[in-house]
Formats: structure tokens, sequence, C-alpha cells
């Protein structure tokens, strides 16, 4: 490895340092800046412009969260001159450090030293455009994974500790799974920025236990204790000893007394953190004051509003600056930040030659670790799904059928990493030699293997820190590692935030959700989904597919990987579906819906969803046994889908064009139904605990009443034609529970 | 107060008993039969009897979750036989003690227990219907709050312990404000049964710090710590420190080495805990075994599936019982209960003296004591109300609207507990001399006040608790207390498991859910729902209100306070809102939709709803202006009220018998709204960070576009006719982004 060709301004007196800032060791060192560390002056200059910066960027348009990030002003100046390794010239450097802001209403902190150490599209025009009305602004009201330079969209509290947490899970798996000897290929540390919020929201409590418990010390949780949020102080509310709690969740602890402006020792306590041999994630409890300069300080007026004309004059009069002018960074500013340019380049170019003799060293392993890099799969995928033919016949829960297409994805494709909510022997996800992820010194009990090379990931109960964890693993390079999250259909409810914040972000994960409806059974209806299924097909840029039969399972799974910037939630069954190689195709599934049972001169259309696919295929039988009515069958497992094809195509799975009736049969809430279709046989009320074949009979899930029912609906609209039903949904399973 | 008639067998040696059992001065106390506790062959009858039963009835079906239930038999005996204060004969008696199996999936140990000590309802039949076809069991999956003795339905996990937190801080608000000295007619203890799972979910973790915090030491949390869930050792996904986790979040802890087998122990525990002085919760750390006296105990084999009939045999065999006879318990079984009723009807008789004394020296406090036990408002609630005269005209935000009519019923009736998940500045909820819900003795910090008799709550940030706990004050004796929670709407997707459970129990809570569209602008698309309103459109038994203006704010309160057994949400905006006092009715809102703007010879029929209503009828005016269309208004607040109506009812509203289009103008998802429309000017992107009125500018609301938009529609209509529409519904709202 080459030694660091560090600029000269950055190599004084290391040595003088306090605890362990001189002793890294850790990989490519950017070396600290002693010199300007000890300069007080320049030091306060820096804070002071900082500060009165975000009270005039709040003030242009009367809004914002000022105090947090005047608060935080140290910590910046610690994070971005001193202690994080990045490369601010090129923002997606592999091995950059990862940091979030979990407190994400105090974007404009990171937004301003993004721009101090020249983040290359961070403008101070674009500084300007936050809370303006810029639709091209890249300073939004949170920070955005769009825009670059931000790893994660944060704002919701909580998600970004947890996002977090995957970002340092990634670094520690493919550490593990690429790095040599002496060939560090993955090295970064993930930074995360609390504040008093994140640690009562149970997201992130979850994946603080995680985190504790996968020992993952290359993350460095830095709590901004302010000890205001929106109601006040945090008293009203929390009480706790958090550090103690920390502590018990097996984390290291370490404190600094004044974050508002002793840059040197948060600067120490920081990489006291990274260079910390406690094998424990470090969690940096600094005491701040929130709106620190101005007259609220300390107070929870600071937090989300403007300060007013008057009171910024103040704050810059108070901190000698002149209250007439506005927006004043001197270029002493820039100069005191001008060095981070040039050490980033250096990072990129220690770890680019590392990489090359890598590549020589270990030629396959460095060409397979430079697919992951671009983001691409180390194999085709495609051929690794089963062929039809290759599915069992006899009637298969949905469940195991996507095991059947999942674990040989999973056994063959490095990318896939595959966990679950504590639901392993429900769920299949389990492939043959998987390992678990786990501390590779984690042998505390009966028979627990694993490391960080690991792939099959235990969640333990916590299905809302799973997905939000999954989505800090898509999002540490996009398409490095596609997470797979399983759990109860029902539980995804629980998941939903992260889930929907996946969807926001664009980052692929495939969510297995099984036991996907009343068939579930006996445990009742907190465990039957009944609405949740509107959700998800109302959530933007996210697939839910529910298929019919193992084929149509393959379908769901070519769907969701074809789709590299969208979340799925492949929806299964608990119980044992009617297999129908004859009538199912995997790639009417990536249609959304397409025409399962063909019927000349039909008198209606039946739609089959998913687990109750049976129900319309069997009805069908009746309708023409008993009734001598006509029915063809569509097969809808994806709206979203559906609605990204070309008119012609959903007129003819329809059939817009003929006068019949369509009707879906599912045991969901029928909301949205109704644009496909003019009656439903659905579910209008929670479910019952009772066995699954019970249960759907309960709630007149049966061929033959559904067929008569039917039957009734197309007699109607035969005599009295069409437009006696326009505009008037009718709801066809009417009964007393 | 008069001297508890303690039956004969129930007064013997009780000074010889370990820690406190002897000491309890905590109220009407039903004293332990120590002559039974150290009757060590008896107890160990009873124990095998019990896991035998368990065995066999799990068998029956092939199913249940045995091991638990097995494993914690000897708490259970601790607890029903001993500890517990209640009547099985008057499973409603108000100062029972209450219990959550927060672990509900071992509810057939607690189905037992309660038919082993007399629960009316509970026969043996019932016992064996658990998992069975019949629909008319009180035996399902999971317990349910509808049958006798069960306080809570849990399932979901982590949700029982919070609804736990809820009924003990029930408990400390009635004492707080009824109790006189001598005349404690509130006094129960909560008794909280988790598992391991339990404390692993973030709703529990929120609500464990919320309890220490409010230091609510008649809570008594028990850990069924057998370190197994499904996927094996708990050790798999957590090793942290539970007992110095709960001590840091303010709990005392207790532990009992042998909960297999050790009654007295457990009985130690649970009496010093209940008796404590430590002012805190307490969490008991019991050891136990999962399917204790068979084979694959201490295995995740045991978690959830029946042993088979073999193995249920070698059960039988080890303990010491007839493999060949199933579902046996001796008299001697139930001879060791029978003392529970008659202490039951003592501890009954007792508070009645006591309330009825009370009334005599309180008869004021007393007769408002007596509508509150009976679930009654002690005012007229619809005379609070403000009438529409009372609403300020000028363009007001719905969520002060909400403010105005909360914050005097609030005021007026004691049954209101209003909180917000740290949103007090945005929710409008604080009424003048309001009391916070603390500690009475919490006064860390600047200025916090507050006692137990507060009723206003601040919750953190804490949104799933906030919903999880209101479900538990509202449980704790239905009507007695009315929880009002506020945040976000956006954030009701972290509470969305927790409403579900209110919806699925019949509890009223009424959920202000404030910033609910992409009106709240900059804060961007984490905080602008698009979908989350069609979940709890479909969500059986909750009313998603969307009111227009004050006036229809008043008819939301009106409806949820017409709706005992249904949660409601009222989504309100952030923005102002036009006032329409002249079209706006609160009955209107009662009926879900209503015709706001009639119009002879109309083209099209417009629906507004809720924050965007201001929309409708500005385009109606350019439609008439601009395109020389007519246009009628129908304001659709709430479509599960709307539901409710007569056929005659709502085919006035929507026309059904006139051939003119309806499109429905939401910034939202359009999911669901097909029921009643033919075309939709809606959201089917997330939103974006911009001020309010940009971010709507920019997805196209604006009333000149959105005329333009539905003329061209109602043009395509005209021309070739409503059957040309049929079936295919239509987009109007079609951008780029």
């Amino acid at each position: 490895m080459a030694p660091s060709a560090i600029p000269p301004e950055t190599t004084t007196a290391l040595d003088h340092l306090p605890v362990n800032v001189s002793n890294e060791t850790n990989g490519q060192n950017g070396k600290i800046n002693e010199h300007q560390l000890k300069n007080v002056e320049t030091t306060s200059l820096v804070l002071r412009t900082f500060r009165c910066l975000i009270a005039d960027l709040c003030e242009q348009f009367k809004g914002g969260h000022p105090g947090s990030a005047m608060g935080m002003a140290a910590i910046g100046v610690a994070l971005w001159k001193y202690v994080m390794r990045y490369s601010p010239e090129n923002p997606n450097f592999f091995n950059r450090d990862r940091f979030v802001l979990s407190n994400g209403h105090t974007c404009l902190w990171q937004y301003t030293f993004m721009h101090l150490v020249g983040y290359r599209n961070m403008t101070f025009d674009q500084l300007k455009s936050y809370h303006s009305t810029r639709t091209d602004s890249i300073c939004p009201g949170h920070p955005e994974i769009e825009h670059e330079g931000i790893e994660v969209t944060t704002g919701p509290l909580g998600q970004g500790i947890a996002n977090a947490v995957g970002l340092a899970m990634a670094t520690k798996h493919l550490a593990a799974t690429y790095n040599k000897p002496g060939f560090d290929v993955v090295s970064n540390t993930t930074w995360c920025m609390v504040g008093d919020a994140c640690l009562q929201e149970g997201v992130a409590l979850e994946a603080i236990s995680l985190a504790g418990h996968w020992r993952l010390d290359n993350l460095i949780v830095i709590y901004d204790n302010n000890q205001i949020t929106c109601d006040g102080s945090v008293d009203l509310a929390n009480t706790e000893d958090v550090n103690a709690k920390m502590a018990a969740s097996g984390w290291e602890v370490l404190e600094v007394a004044d974050g508002n402006n002793d840059v040197e020792a948060i600067v120490a306590a920081l990489v006291a953190a990274r260079s910390s041999t406690s094998g424990k994630p470090v969690f940096v409890n600094i005491k701040t004051t929130i709106g620190v300069g101005s007259k609220v300080a300390g107070d929870a007026k600071a937090h989300g509003a403007a300060f007013g004309a008057e009171e910024v004059a103040n704050i810059k009069r108070a901190a000698d600056f002149d209250p007439e002018k506005s927006f004043v960074v001197s270029e002493t500013i820039y100069d005191f930040f001008r060095e981070v340019k040039a050490r980033g380049r250096e990072l990129e170019r220690e770890w680019e030659e590392l990489v090359a003799d890598y590549g020589e060293e270990y030629p396959d392993l460095a060409s397979e670790f430079a697919l992951r890099v671009k983001g691409e799969f180390t194999e085709d995928w495609a051929s690794i799904i089963p062929a039809k033919g290759d599915f069992p016949t006899v009637p298969t829960p949905s469940r195991k059928s996507a095991g059947l297409v999942c674990n040989r994805l999973a056994a063959k494709l490095k990318t896939f990493m595959v966990g679950t909510a504590d639901l392993s022997p429900s769920v299949n996800m389990i492939w043959k030699d998987k390992t678990d992820f786990q501390h590779p010194d984690l042998r505390p009990a009966c028979g627990i293997t694993g490391d960080y090379t690991g792939r099959y990931i235990h969640w333990g109960i916590r299905e809302h820190a799973m997905a939000a964890i999954s989505n800090g693993l898509a999002a540490f390079n996009k398409g490095t590692i596609l997470p797979v999250t399983s759990s109860f259909f029902m539980f995804y409810l629980y998941a939903a935030p992260a889930v929907r914040m996946g969807a926001l972000q664009q980052l692929r994960t495939i969510h297995i959700a099984t036991h996907d409806s009343i068939g579930t059974g006996e445990d009742g209806p907190t465990h039957q989904p009944i609405e949740l299924a509107a959700l998800y097909r109302a959530m933007p840029n996210l697939l839910y597919i529910r298929p019919a039969d193992s084929e149509e399972t393959a379908g769901a799974f070519i769907a969701a990987l074809s789709a590299p910037d969208t979340p799925s939630i492949i929806s299964l069954s608990r119980q044992n579906l009617t297999q129908y190689p004859e009538y199912s195709r995997r790639d009417g599934v990536t249609k959304g819906a397409y025409v399962f049972i063909e019927q000349a001169d039909a008198d209606v259309t039946l739609i089959g969803v998913g687990s109750e696919m049976g129900f319309a295929v069997r009805a069908r039988d009746v309708l023409r046994d008993k009734y001598g009515l006509r029915a063809r069958v569509v097969s809808f497992p994806c709206q979203r889908l559906f609605e990204k094809q070309p008119r012609e195509y959903k007129a003819a799975v329809l059939g817009y064009r003929t006068r019949i009736p369509r009707v879906v049969i599912e045991a969901y809430a029928v909301n949205g139904w109704e644009r496909y279709v003019d009656a439903g046989y659905s579910m209008s009320s929670f479910g019952h605990s009772l066995p699954g074949a019970a249960a759907y009979k309960y709630f007149g899930y049966d061929e033959e009443l559904i067929a008569e029912r039917i039957s009734g609906f197309v007699s109607v609209v035969k005599s009295e034609g069409m437009e006696s039903i326009r505009g008037e949904f009718r709801d066809l399973n009417v009964n007393d529970h």
C-alpha cells in the first residue's frame, strides 16, 4: 500500500492531540490538522459565521429549523473538517464514510457544511433555495437521497439511525467477503447524527438493539443532546438514563460536555470512537444548546421557526457581526475548509491504488468485487429461476413456492441478503448451507453460528427495523446488496413506514409477506390482513404482487428483479393453493394482469387474485354447470404493473369493448378494485379466529355461494342492461358478521 | 371502611411467607393461602395436570402454541390462585386487577386458568374449542376483548404491554381524581405477561420508556424468560442486558430463578412487586423452560405446533399420568382453586361497601364517579360544540378549527384525555388551564408541572405507543376515558398497527391528524401523505373523516362522539382553508357526504374533499365562466359514514339516476374513489418539498388547470356518451413528476 501523500499543512504536531487522535491505524487516514484545531480564534469565527448564516437562511423564507443546526455547529466542524473520510468532488466515492442525518429536519446544517467543504453542486445559490419555491432545489426540507452527498432520505424520526445500522452492516459484510490481509478494500465508517426524538422512536430502539447484538464497531452515533423537542424539555416525556440504556444494549458510550464550542473535545471523542477497540458500536453523547447564540437558546422556540428579523440582528450583534449584513461568509471560512477537497482526492487515489494492487493479487475476487461496486449481479438471475415444469403440480402453499424460487437465487447470488423477523420456520427463506450474518465471536448458546460474510439475517421480532435497516443495506451502493425481508403480511403494517421510505427512495428490497389472507386461519383477526393491501396498492413506486400459484410466484420474482428502482412485496399464502400450470403464466404476472381462462361469448369476467384464485376458477365451473353462464377468468396479481401497460392491452384483458360485467373475488377490503370491476366479492369486516378453510367458509368464500351471487348479479345486468349498474358499485358478499 | 371478612381457610400463618407476602397494605387484600402454597405435592399435581391438559388441547386439532403455556404454568398458579384480585363470577368488577397477556399466542394458558378458577363462561367444552371450527368459541387463537375476562385483544407482539401501560395510567388517573383518604375507590393493579418477543418490538420499548417516566408503580410486567423464539435461541438476535435496560428505563427489576416449579418464589416476587415502595413499575424476570415436561423442552420446536400423539403420551408418562387418558382434571385441582371465587365475591362486596360509604361522605364526587363507572359523559357534549356562527369566517386552517372544538370539549369533559406525540405547537390541542398527566414529584427541569389528575399527555416522539397505550386507556372500562391522540397525519403510519387494534376492539379513540396533504409543504415527501388515506378508508370500523372547514370539523367531532364503538381519525390541514358557511353542514358530515352546491341541469358532479375542497369550488366557477359548464359540488368527508346511508340518499347525492359524470378532486392517491366517480384529479406519485401553495401548483392543483381537464373530459362524455367511459377509469391529473 502506498504511503499517504499528506498535503504539507495537515501534518503538524499530531502527537499532542488528546485521546487517540494521533493513534489512528484504521485504513486510509485523512490526517487531522491539529494546527487549525488548536486555533481557537479561527474556530470561533467559523462557528459564529455558521450560526449567523443559518439564521439568515431560515429568515429569508420565514421558516425552517434553525435551532438544532446552530447547536450542532461545532459537531459539524469536527465531522466535515477533521474526522470524516470523504471526497466532496466525488460524493459517490465507494469507500467514503457514510453520514446519516437521522434528525433530518436539521438538514440546513448538513447542506451548509456541504457547501463550505465544496460539494460540487452545493453552490451558495442552491443553499439559499432552502424552503424556497424553486423546483430545482437540492436543499429540500429534509435530506433526500436523490441529491449527491445525501446517503439516505430522512425526516420521519428514527428511520435514519436504522438506515445507518444497515449501512454499517453493509460495510461489515462486504469487508468480510472481499477484504484480504493488507487489502482493506472496504473499510469506511458510518456516522449518524441523532437528536432526542430519534432515541424515543421504537424503530430506532429496535435498530439500536440489533447494532449492539451484531457489535457493529464501525458505527458511530452522535447524539445532539440539547434536551429540547417541539413540546419543550425532553423531561416532559423522557427521564430515562440514556447512556445506561445504550450500554445495556451493547454500545460503548462516550461523552462531550461542551458541544457548543469545544471542537477539540468533539474531535477527540469522535476519533476515540472510530479507533476504539471495544468491539462495540459507539454512542457519543454531546451536550449542546439549541439555538445557541440567540435569545431563545435552550428553548423549544428555537426549534421549528425562523427567529424574526430583529432577533437575527441580535444574533449577529452577539456574534460580533454587522447586523445589517446577511449571508456573510468570509474567505477565511472557505480557507479553513479548503484542505478537505485535497484530502478527499488523496483518499480516492489511495483506494484506487489499493484496489488495483488487490486486482493483481486476487484477480477473481477483484473482478467479482468490481461487479458488486458497479451494482451488478454476479450471475444471470433469470437462468436461476425454476422453469414452470420444475414446480410440483400438487397443491402447494405459495410461501413454499417462494422458497423454491428464492432459495436458489439466494444460494447463487451474493447480492442477496435474506432475513426474517423471527419466522424462519414459517417463511421458507432458508437455503441449504446458508451462513447467518452474526458477529464471528458470538457463540453464547446452543448452536449459534455465523459471521459477517453471512447472508441470512435473524432480525428478531423487529419488523420495522428489519425494513428500515434493509433500506440502509440497499442504499450503501445501489445494486450492491439486495435485501430480502420476510414476515407475515399482517406485520408489514408494523414495517410500513420503512417500506414507504424504500419506495420513496427507489431502493430495491423484496419483502416476502406470507400468511396473506383470512386463509391464515386460527391466529384470528389480529393476524388476518383485510385492509393492508389497499395501502400497498396505493403506495407510489411499490409493487404489491399476489401470485396465484408457483408459476406466478416465479413471475413475481421476475417482476421484482426487473425493477431496480422499486421495492416489491410478494404476498403469499400459508395454505395449499391449487396449481394451474395450464393457465398461469409468469410473463402475465409481469404485465400485472392477464387472461387466465378465455371464454367465447362470455357472460361475465371473473377476476381472480393470488391466494383466492381457486374460488374464481371453481365458481366459473359452478356458473357453467349450475347456471349455464359462461365466465372468463382474469388473473390480476399486481395493479401497479397493470397500470403501466398500454391501453390496448388493458382493454383486451378487461374487455373494455364488451358489454359484460366484471367481478373481483378477493378476501380483502375491495377498496381500489372498483377501478377495474363493477362488483366485488370481498371482505367488509375484520376476520375471525377459525382454521383457514373454516374462516373462508364463515365469510362466504365458497364457490357455490359465490356463483349464486354472481349469477344473480349477471341476471340483473342482462335484464336491465349495463347502464342500470353504472356508477353504483355492487358488494356481492353481504353477510351478517 | 369495613374490616375484611376473610374466609377462614385463607388466614393461616401468613407471617412465615417470604419477602413481603405478609406485609401487604395495599387496599383490599385477598389474603394469600400459605397453607396450600407450602403444599409442594398439590402444587406439583396442579402443574403436571395443567401441562398435560395443554398438550391434549393442542393435540386434538394438531395446532396451537403449547410450549410457553406449559413453561408458564407455575406463573399462572401464582397469579390466578394467589396474587391477582378479581372475581371470576363477575369478570367486569370495576376495581379488579387488569391482566394483559402480551404474548397472546399463549392464550390457552390464560383460558385454562380461567376455566380452573371458574370464569362463568369458560366451560371445559369451551376450552376444548380452541383451534376448532366452532364459530361460537370464546377461545380464539389469541385473546379477544369480546370475551369476558379478557381485558384487551393481543397477538401482534408489543401491543399488549403498551395496552397495559394505558390500563395502569387509567388507574392512576382515576385514583388521583376520585380517591379520598380512606376511600381508595380505584386501587387495582395491572399485570402484564410478556415473552422475549414483546421486549424486542419498538412499540413495547416506547411504552416501557413512558411507564418508567410516569413512575407507574401499579404496573407489574412479568417476563416469561424462556430465551426461545420461533427462530431458536433469543441469542440469535438479542444479546442485550435486559434487566439493565429496564433499570435504565426507570423500572424496578426482580428475578425468579426457577419459574418452572417454584410457585412460592414467584408468589413472593409478585407480592414484593405489588407492595414495593420504589415508586417504579416493576419488571419481574422469571426464568422458565419452554415446553417443560416434554422431550423438546427448551427448544423452539415446542413453540408453535402440537407435539404429536407419541410425545403427548411421553409427556403424560413423565408427569406420572396415564398416557391413555386425555383431558384429565381431577377434583383435587378444582378444589385447589375453589377459594378464588369466594375471595372474588368478598373483594366485590368490600368495594361496594366502600363506594357506598364514599357516596355518603362525598356525594357530589361519588355521583360523578358513578357516571364514569357507567361509562357515561359527565356533561352533554353536544351543547359544548360551537355553533356554525361561532367560527371565524376568514380562512382558517382546519387544525385550528379542531382546536376550537376539542379544547372546549376537553376543558369541560373529564372523560377526555388529550395528548400529542410532541407536536403541541402544531396540533392546537392545548386548552386553557390544562394540567399535564405527570408523576406529581417530577420537577426535574424548567417549568414542568402536572400530576396524575392531569388530562394532557406529552407522549414524546412515540406515535405507535401513543395509539397503543390509548387503546389501554379506552379499554380500562368502556366509556370511562376517551383518549384523543394527535400528530401529523403522515405519522399515523407509525401508529397504524395500534389504530387497527383499536378499530378491531371497538375502542373509541379520536386521532387528530394534522398536516394532511401536500399542502403541508416544505417538509417534503416524507411528511406529505399520498397513500395513507387508502389504508384508513379500507380499515373496518374506522372513521377517516376529512372536513373541509370549521363547520365540517364540528361535524367530524359529532360523528366521532356519536360512535361509541368506533375510533376516528379527523384529518386536518396545516394551511388556511376557505370557510363555506353558506354550503357546509355538520349534519352532512355525519352522513359521510352531502350536496354542497346544487346545480340545475348540471353537466358534471365535482366531489370535493377536506383540505382540497377549495379547488372543487373554484374549479366550478372556472367551468361556468370559461367553459359554460354547470357543475354541482358534493362534499365527501367520510366514505365509511356514507356507506351506512340508505341507497336513496346515496343515489340523490351522487346522482345515480342522472347521466352526468362524476369527478373527485383530492391530492391523494385515488384508490377507492373509483367506487363513486368516473374520473379523478389526484396524485400518482410521492410529493415534493416546496411551500404548500407551490407544492399544490407543482402537482397541478390549480383551478384553471383542473377546470380545463374536467372540461375536456366532459366534452368526451357529451360527444361519445356515458357508455364510452364505462369501466375505464380516467386519471385527469397527468403530469411529468
